[in-house]
Order: C-alpha cells, then sequence, then structure tokens
C-alpha cells in the first residue's frame, strides 16, 4: 500500500500525516487531532462548506464543487475537501474558520437549594497492625457498609479498583478514618481530610455546539464556562450525516472527537478556575439521544429508521475512564436519560430546567434544533412529540445558510423609509444568514406578499403592486437578493430555501397542535412557552409567529429559556432530588410518534399554507 | 532539555527510542515495547545480569561493573546496563537471551465435573415495534431481570456499556430472543444463536514466570498452553526489587508491562487454537499478592514494610476494558483472591487444586519460590505461613546463580566412583545454577562435610581425611569449583552463596514446624506433602531432606505438584462450585504472622544448623 504525506497548515502551524494514497481529503483531515472543520452534508458535496486550499497531487474537481467554485477559483487551488482524493504529497489549508461561534451559554444558573448528589460519607476503622492485616479494601468497605447499612439497596459495597491506590496510602499514613465520595451509593473518590464540597462540570452535548459549565458545590455558583462547535461536525452538520457515518465506519471516530473534546474542555476550566482534578466530583451530560450515543460510543443506526429504536434511553453513570481515558482521574460521568430516539437526554434536561413537571398549569418547552422537540404538560401529566423540522433553523439546508458564526446575517427588518437592513453577528461583513435571520426574512418575505399562502416565491413580474422599492429590486429569477457576501458574490435566498422554511415551520406548528389536541386543551389554556436552546433565544418571536412557525395566540407567553438542556445538567449536579427525578421523567411522559400519525400528517399539510395578516 | 537517540539491536530488528541525556540506560531500555531483559537485582547492580554490548557515549565503567566483567571485556563494549548513563546517541545490544525458559506449565488439568460458573441465560422479549419504542437496554434488562428473579441478589441487574453495540444489532435483527453470557449475576456478553459453552483462559503470574491455559468450558480440556518469563523482571527479580521499582516510578509501567504480555499470550492461545475472540468467555488470573496487585496496577509497597498490609485481598471481577485495554473485546477477568500480603493467589489456587480443604486428614502445601509459603490443614481448618526464604532456591542470590534457563546446572551428584557431576537444562554448556542444581550441590556439600553444622564451607586445609579426591580437588579458598562456564570463567560456590542457602532453608524448616505446632500434630499425621511450583517439580527431594529443608519423616510423603496455581486458576474457570468456594477459602485459613513471633524465631536459630547424616 503506497502512502502519501499530508500536510495541514493551519494558523501557521504544520502538521504531518501519512495516510494511504487514495484517501478522501476530507477523511483524512478527520485524523488529525483537534480537527476542527465544517462538513454538514457529511461529505456528500452538496453543502459545499469543507473549502481547503490545497496544493499537490489530488484528483480533478467533480461536477458538484462546480456549482460552488468558479473555474478561477478551482485554478487558484480552491476546492472541496470531501470530493478529493489524494494521489500524492500535498499541502492543505482549511479556509473556513468556524471559531467564535454565537452560543447560547447563559440562563445556566440554578436557584433553588444546593443540595448535591455527591454523599460525603466519614468512615471509621480500626488501624491495620501486625494483629489485624486485613486488606485495605475489607478494612474500609466493611466500615463504609456498615455506614450505608441503614439504605437496604447498598447493601454489598464494592471499592472500585481506582480507588485503591489513593486508600493504601491513606489508611497507612492517617490510621483510623477517611472520608469517601459517593454517588447513587457507589465510592468514587476518597476525599482528603480538609476537602470542601468540589467542584462539577454540567454539559451540553449538542449537535452543533457543545458547552460545559464548572458548578461549585457548595454555592451552587458557575465559576466557569467553555464552549465549542462540535467537532463531530466534520462528520457532517446534523444527526442524520453522523448517523450515517457510523454505519460507514463504526462508532469509534465520532467517540474519540466528542471525548478528546470535552477533555480538553474540562482541562480548560480546570486550569482556568485554578481548582485542583481532585476537587471534580462528577460531570453531567445532555445531549439529544444520538449525541448521547455517540458520545457512549454506541451504534445509533437504529434511532434512524423506523421504529426508531434507541440502545439506551436510561440514566447511565460510567467511568471517566472508559469514556474519558485522557482525564488524570477517575470520575463519575451522569449521562441523563432520554424518552426516545427523539425526545434526548436535552429535552429532559429541559424539562427540570424550566420546572414544567412541577406546575399545576400546563407549560410547554420548544427546542428548534435539528429536530423540533415539543414537550407539553405539568405535575399530572406530560406528552412530548419530536417534528422532522430539518436542519433549515440551523442554516445548514438553506443554499446561504450558516451556523451562528461572525459574518452571519441574524436581523433582518424594514426601516421606517421600508428599505430591507439587516444586522450580522460581530458586525462582520456578511458571509451566509443564520436562523434567526431566515425567520426574520420569511416573516419579512410574507408579510409583504413577495412570498404567496402556497409558499411560492414570486417572479418580477408577478410581484403586488404595493411591494416597497427596495424589496421590489431585489427580486431576481433565481431568488431574492439578500445582500453581498464578502467575497463578491451574491447571497439568495431562493425558491427552494423558502420550501426549506416552510417544510420545517409546518412541521413545528402541526406538532404543537397534536400535541394540544392529545393533551386536550386549546393554546389559551398554556401558562408559558419556553422557547429553549440559541435559536430560542435569537429569533425575533413576531417573526416566528408572522411564518406560522409558533400559533399567534400565544405571543404573549413565549419567553426564550436559554439552554435548557446545560440548566439542567447543572441541576442533577446540584439537587439530589432533580437526581432522582430526572430518572423519573422519562417514565412520566407519554411519546406521541408523529410518524405515521394520520392526524399529523393532516395537520402538517394545512400548516403548510402561509396566511397573510 | 537535551535528548539522545538510543539504538536497540535485537534478533537483528533495531529499535529507535530518543530519551533525556543522563537516563539511566536499564530505565531506557524499559521503555522500549516487548522489552525481555533480566535484571534480577532490580539496577543495584550486584547481579550482574544485565550485560549488554553498547556502543556509543556513554558514562565510563563503575567499580560494581569491574566485579562482573573483565577490563578486556568492558574494553569490547560489555557493560551492565544498569550502571550506565547515556551521554549521547548510542547502540545497544543485550547479551542475554532468556527465552527457552524451564517453567512448569504442565499438571494443570482438571478432572472434576464441568460446570463453568458462566451462566447462559436464554430470555424473550417483545420486538420493537411504533407501538413499543422501548430502547434496547429497557426490553432486554426487564426481560433479564426476569429471567434471573428468583434469585434475590440479582433484582436489578444493568447492562455494561460495551454490550449495547452487539445487543442493538441482535434486537432488531432477531427479533424477540437472545442470550446473554452471565458471571456471578452481572451479563458480560451476547451470544449468538449457535453459541457453544467457549473457552476460558487460566492464568498463573508469577514473580518469574507467566503460564497461559486455554480451556474449552464444555469439555474441560486444555487447548493451548503459552509461557514465558515474567517481562516485569526488568525491573528486578523478586517481590522486593518489583515493589521498590513502585515506590520510585509508580505502579503503572509494570501494569503496562504484564497488561501487554498477557494481552500478547492471550493473542497467541486464540490464533494457535484457530478460535474466535467472541468465545473467550472470560480469564481467572491466580498469582502472588504483589503479582496479583501489578497486574491491576495497584501500588504494593504496603505489603513489603510492617504490618504488611495488601490494598486488596478478595476476589475481583473486573472488566478487560480497563486493565487489558488492548483485546478486541471486553471480557471478565476473574482476579484470584489472596489472603495476606504474603500468601497470595497462587496459594489460594493452590489449595482448590490440591484439593486440601476437602480432605479428612491434614495435607501440606508448600510453594517454594521468592518466598516459601507453608499450607497445612484439612477439611475442619487450615493454617498458613510465609517464609522469606529469599529468592536464593531461585539463583537470584547466589553468585553464579541462574534461573532454570537452558544451560543452567539442575543436577549435581556423586558418581559410583566418587566423582561430581552435573547435568545442565537443554544440555546446554553451562552457564551458572538454579535452584535444583543448587540443593543438590548444597546436600553434596553437607553429606560430605565440605560444610560443617555451622555452614562454614571449609577451607582446603581443614577437610576431613574422607573427602573424595575429586571434591577436594575443587575446593578453593574462593570457594567450591563447580564448573567452567561456557565463557571461560570459572562457576564458584561461595561462603557467601552457602550462607544464602542456610538462610533460606532455616527458614522454610522453621515455618513447617511453626505451623505444625499451631495446628498441634506432628509430621508423621500429616498425609501428603504437596510441592508446588517449578521448584517442587525440578528439585530431588532427598536432597532437599539432607539440606534440613524438608523434614526427613515426611520424606516418602512428598509430591511435585505441579504448576498447583494454574490448575487452581482453571479450577475456578470450570467449576461453579469452586467459583464459589474460592471466595470463601481466604475466610477459612488462619494466617500465621511470623515476623516478629518467638516461636519462629527459636527454631529458625535452630534451624540453621546443618545434621550431618
Amino acid at each position: 500500500m503506497k502512502t502519501v504525506q499530508l500536510t495541514m497548515l493551519r494558523e501557521g502551524i504544520e502538521e504531518v500525516r501519512k495516510v494511504p494514497r487514495g484517501t478522501n481529503l476530507l477523511e483524512a483531515l478527520q485524523g488529525f487531532d483537534d480537527f476542527d472543520f465544517d462538513a454538514p452534508c457529511g461529505g456528500k458535496g452538496t453543502c459545499g462548506k469543507c473549502r481547503v486550499l490545497v496544493d499537490g497531487e489530488v484528483s480533478a474537481p467533480e461536477p458538484q464543487e462546480k456549482r460552488f467554485l468558479s473555474s478561477l477559483t478551482l485554478e487558484k487551488g480552491e476546492r472541496l475537501a470531501c470530493m478529493i482524493t489524494l494521489q500524492g504529497d500535498c499541502v492543505v489549508s482549511p479556509l473556513f474558520n468556524s471559531s467564535g461561534a454565537a452560543i447560547v451559554s447563559d440562563h445556566a444558573v440554578y436557584e433553588g437549594t444546593v443540595d448535591p448528589p455527591f454523599q460525603a460519607v466519614r468512615i471509621e476503622y480500626a488501624p491495620p497492625s501486625l494483629d489485624d492485616q486485613r486488606s485495605n479494601t475489607v478494612r474500609v468497605s466493611e466500615s463504609l457498609t456498615r455506614a450505608l447499612e441503614q439504605d437496604e439497596q447498598y447493601r454489598s459495597v464494592k471499592l472500585p479498583l481506582h480507588l485503591l491506590n489513593r486508600l493504601s496510602g491513606l489508611v497507612s499514613d492517617t490510621g483510623s478514618s477517611l472520608t469517601l465520595s459517593l454517588l447513587d451509593g457507589f465510592p468514587w473518590a476518597v476525599l482528603p481530610r480538609d476537602a470542601g464540597p468540589g467542584y462539577g462540570v454540567a454539559v451540553d452535548i449538542g449537535t452543533t455546539t457543545v458547552v460545559a459549565y464548572l458548578v461549585h458545590l457548595g454555592s451552587g455558583k458557575v465559576g466557569g464556562i467553555v464552549s465549542g462547535l462540535n467537532l463531530q461536525k466534520s462528520w457532517g452538520g446534523d444527526v442524520i450525516s453522523r448517523v450515517q457515518a457510523v454505519i460507514d465506519s463504526g462508532p469509534g471516530p465520532q467517540q474519540r472527537a466528542i471525548a478528546g473534546q470535552l477533555s480538553r474542555m474540562l482541562y480548560r476550566l480546570v486550569e482556568e478556575a485554578d481548582i485542583l482534578w481532585e476537587d471534580l466530583r462528577g460531570v453531567s451530560i445532555a445531549g439529544n439521544t444520538v449525541m448521547m450515543h455517540l458520545f457512549a460510543g454506541i451504534d445509533p443506526r437504529t434511532i434512524a429508521a423506523a421504529p426508531f429504536i434507541p440502545a439506551f434511553t436510561e440514566m447511565r453513570i460510567e467511568s471517566s475512564a472508559l469514556l474519558l481515558p485522557r482525564l488524570p482521574l477517575t470520575i463519575p460521568l451522569i449521562l441523563l436519560p432520554s424518552i426516545s430516539g427523539f425526545i434526548g437526554a436535552d429535552i429532559v434536561a429541559g424539562m427540570l430546567a424550566t420546572g414544567i413537571r412541577e406546575q399545576n398549569k400546563p407549560a410547554m418547552l420548544i427546542d428548534i434544533g435539528t429536530n423540533g422537540e415539543i414537550v407539553l404538560g405539568d405535575r399530572r401529566r406530560i406528552v412530548a412529540c419530536s417534528t422532522a423540522a430539518g436542519p433549515a433553523f440551523e442554516g445548514a439546508t438553506i443554499s446561504c445558510g450558516l451556523g451562528g458564526i461572525p459574518g452571519a446575517i441574524n436581523r433582518v427588518f424594514l426601516s421606517p423609509a421600508e428599505e430591507m437592513k439587516w444586522t450580522t453577528i460581530a458586525d462582520d461583513l456578511p458571509l451566509g444568514i443564520c436562523g434567526s435571520g431566515i425567520i426574520d426574512l420569511m416573516a419579512l418575505l410574507v408579510r409583504t406578499g413577495l412570498v404567496d399562502e402556497t409558499g411560492r416565491l414570486l417572479p418580477p413580474d408577478e410581484l403586488p403592486g404595493d411591494v416597497p422599492e427596495d424589496l421590489r429590486a431585489r427580486v431576481r429569477e433565481e431568488g431574492f437578493f439578500i445582500a453581498r457576501r464578502r467575497d463578491g458574490h451574491d447571497l439568495l435566498f431562493t425558491a427552494k430555501d423558502v420550501r426549506e422554511v416552510q417544510l420545517a415551520k409546518a412541521a413545528v406548528a402541526a406538532g404543537i397542535e397534536v400535541l394540544l389536541e392529545e393533551y386536550g386543551i386549546g393554546p389559551e389554556e398554556i401558562s408559558r412557552v419556553h422557547l429553549a436552546g440559541g435559536f430560542g433565544s435569537f429569533i425575533d418571536i413576531e417573526s416566528a409567529v408572522a411564518t406560522g412557525l409558533l400559533p399567534g395566540a400565544l405571543t404573549e407567553r413565549i419567553v426564550p429559556a436559554g439552554n435548557t438542556a446545560g440548566a439542567g445538567a447543572l441541576r442533577v449536579l446540584l439537587s439530589a432530588r432533580d437526581f432522582k427525578h430526572v430518572q423519573e421523567l422519562a417514565g412520566q411522559v407519554d411519546y406521541v410518534e408523529l410518524s405515521g400519525s394520520m392526524s399529523f400528517q393532516e395537520k402538517y399539510v394545512e400548516q403548510m399554507f402561509f396566511s397573510q395578516h
């Protein structure tokens, strides 16, 4: 097998790998550590995002590449990584730097009573002597068993291997007592004599972004936040592409990617807060069901096809030694439970965070990302469904769509002079349009009649007479002109883009109606609608109502809820009660499967229409 | 920090490492994978065994090296690796090839009823559908819990992470039933529909040698044996040196060495028997307490100093994912229990193998290796002790001593013509003398009066008149001439060597007496003495009695028992009853601590004398 040398140039740093000749460049790049790279279509050549500058022996440009790159650009060596096979040594520079994304990492604050599920149990034992040579495990676990004996379920306590080294030193040095940190009746750490309550880390693994919060287990205060785009993005921007990548090459590569990323995030949190690793008691993790599978290294493919069965949904406490082997210590990882393949631990965490199951009046939680998950209920009953909103609102299926990164158009509105204006994230020159901008733009097109009731983007010659002049001037045969991109290309919103948004908004709106019907109430009986996640924080609610994504009757009661997945993961670390409740929640939620539901199908078709106000 | 390049030449293969300048050569060599190298003194420059041919910039010869190497040899570049610090790039060839050792790996045959502790549990469940979207874990573990519910202790069964991938595929493909392999109520594997009883591997990790037996769990037949010298030997030949190495640099390096070695042994067993990895149900492991600690990666230092406390003695079932991460599957590793810091899992396994605890009349198990462990008892009561026999019988503290490798003198006797004769292992030219040869030689020296009652090696001018001429000619001021070594050096048995044997034999003999006293019987009441291990298999029993190592009254009842540690580890795989019994054994044995025992001290001094017959 011939190998070729691949050199990656990133921020002035050169890294080299040897790969077999004929390797796909995108796959070869995935082998670099900390590879930070966008390929939302998962390597099919349809998104045009994995642009690289390449110098060396590679395959000739494919027809797909010409859709995204001019012949001049191609001549300069700009290519799509996913379309290239390596023929000889070459040097590659990624052209797309995705750092600095707008990630929702605030709002994850806990205001309840701080009473973490980690138990510090002090035990006493006879010191070792020539007359009492019992091993340290026997000595300590007998005392621990005594200390816990009131609790039926923990009758026999086994000390894990990773504790034994620490235990041995302590038993020999300090004599006759020590303190163990337990989670769920299982000992995880030997605490030093002067140990404080310690710290935990709550993690939200989103399909797009990963956020980790360091929290002090005494005060409940968040002492550090790190976030970044999920490095699994190089296997595709949406869950379906990621599942396809597992079918192609197993769950290992994506597990290692997210495990490496999370390990580095933990490292940064510990370093920046200047705490000791030994003070870290545990990590709680929320994410959608596929993300939970990928983090655990479990093949999620059965979720992707009917009857949509996840491998696991229960809460799992796993050792970091297995899932984050690069950490310098062994701690418990609390994998929050999911409800179904499409209602994941992120939504379960969101239910905790918004307190839905403790309310007397029904409230709603809506999380629109790659899917649109909707939960409705109160302390009596909860129903939930998931709609295939598609990644339109994350920009992935929109021709000029982008995630929430600097340069993404995030607001679109008509000025008093009836001219269309826009803003971008970080006031950068425009690169594309992100979810909140897409909703604004759709609302504008619907309100002004440029998109008709059926979702047709009207051609120039069919425009109504009252369309403002600035808008009229933007309508072209190929689409609606939004802005000039920083490289001089025109950003156009096409008929296909309108169609994508239309399908997505209809799915969400129909899902909301099905849940209301299932619950037997009208929208007026809902006390509050929590809009979760980045989308919920950034969109303009009036625009969302104008497009028909959210029911108009609820406008006043819709509130952005921030990162509810992260906030819920925090609660599990800070409240023994929530730690227990979260395991019961799954059994209390009725999941409504929309696939194959006639009622949903009918409502979906109805909601395809836009209503002009 | 400057680094230097170290090239190791082994069997024609060159391997290169970069190490900091100033690194000790022995330590640098320990960093090579599969490093197979003897350093029984642990790098103190006192055994002279780690000889290498070195070419490059290294430190000048130390005085210790001149004790083992002539100035001519030193000039040729022959050195002791442990005495060298690296000053610049160099090339090193090990001079001592230790393959082909005489390792006792027979006798490990099981003759009882085959009824392994691995349970195959077939469970039925409703197939997944859109109306029943429970996760695979919930689906399977509910059924499993039902299947096991008669058994109180296994009320709640948790499926381990490594099973989920396999489970998901099977649940989707095969519908409504599957078979799980359980050990101790815990599921470890999903079995294919046509799975047979499978295989297990029993391992004996000796301080010197490691032996692994592949056994068919249906027939109980051993289908493959691999063995080798314990690669931890490069950290020292005896347990004390190995413990010291942990104090210096932690348990990690030695854990990785033995884990790598065991992984490769398993690989060879699986390959040579042409079975599937999936057919491997589990591995049972016996070894002395320090070896068990090192395999588990646990610091054994508290065993080495009073009050001699082990970190753990209980039986542990650990996942291969943690301890043998290079295996291609996750299986249970059964770490057999120990009794104390000096009565390890090897002796516990030996008790199983010899059936001591099931006999009506007391029997004795003696295992003389680095320590001399002695067990005495029957089904009513068992007592045990460990004597610091020292590694004399393994050749380590004897100036011309060797392990049982080709070229080691293994028999010494007087011919009818009253000339001293010897044989070597594999009939090779002589290299040194091993345990059985040492005992023979000592017996000869004592019988012929060349060593007097007090253990003094008589000088030429004090020899009794009746010493055979050939022996008389061998007596020199520096010691007793045994043979000419293959490199032309003389092999001499020195006064210090006699002293080492004297100390060791006194310790074992006194230990036997203490146990008899403790048990309240005389030697005549013992039904059988099982001599375990390599030493027990190879020594001449009459020589052992002649030196006073074993009581003369027992001569007729002493039988070599072979590798009882391996045989006991096999039993645990083949008999659910023994799997259970082995966990109870530890509680049934009274360990007699000899350190600080007045009675032992008295007997030890008495046994220092040799009795001429």
